[in-house]
């Protein structure tokens, strides 16, 4: 048994300045940019509350897009469970998988971001059982 | 004065059969597909909270992305800061606005999906100058 929820918005961004993106993300959808995130990661964050999804702006070298995040507490057993349900492995990247979905859009499985999962309400318990909800 | 907030993620999906692409996220996510769909609309609805974004597939003939609803109570002063912070109008369709972040990204600026704005706390107040949030 092991939990899972979607937990962020990735905003893959190919551009050659980062913090330009971020700027225009932020006013758009009227968010501040987290402060002290590593100058030169090439990553941004959308500052966003507890309770919605993180959001990450990615500089990226293919075409901008936007991926979803999926947190779990076994990255092994939610992986197995989304390739039962047509999920395909691309690649394993630092500390996530990076997935990609039957109707083509590429998503990562990362480990929990915001704490342990048993901590959400909205996070699923799934079974062994690949593809159905266990007991919450 | 106008207010607005992101309200929708939607997975555009270059599939033959939606409700298969419906399928394969409900079970990736862990949330029902809504029932009450119309069956032929090319939309599927993947059941969230009311405090989650709204999430969307929609069958089309691009290919598959992700892309992100700002809902808005004021759809003309919605886009034109959205220009002014350097975002371009593609189409007006039906009811809504197809624009172009200058990362790339097409968004779109819907009406209000879920009653109005002003019983949501993390919707945005603007006020007449561009990108600045107005008193709330």
């Amino acid at each position: 048994m092991h939990r899972s929820r979607l937990c962020a918005l990735v905003i893959d961004c190919k551009v050659e300045d980062i913090d330009a993106a971020a700027d225009f993300w932020s006013r758009a959808l009227g968010k501040p940019v987290r402060k002290n995130a590593p100058v030169d990661s090439g990553y941004r964050e959308i500052e966003t509350r507890d309770d919605e999804l993180i959001m990450l702006l990615q500089q990226v070298e293919h075409p901008s897009r936007t991926h979803l995040d999926i947190e779990t507490d076994d990255l092994d057993a939610e992986v197995r469970r989304l390739e039962a349900l047509g999920a395909r492995r691309v690649e394993f990247i630092k500390r996530w998988w990076v997935m990609e979905a039957p109707t083509g859009h590429r998503f990562c499985v990362v480990r929990p971001q915001r704490g342990p999962l048993e901590a959400h309400d909205n996070a699923n318990v799934w079974s062994d059982d690949p593809g159905k909800p266990g007991a919450r």
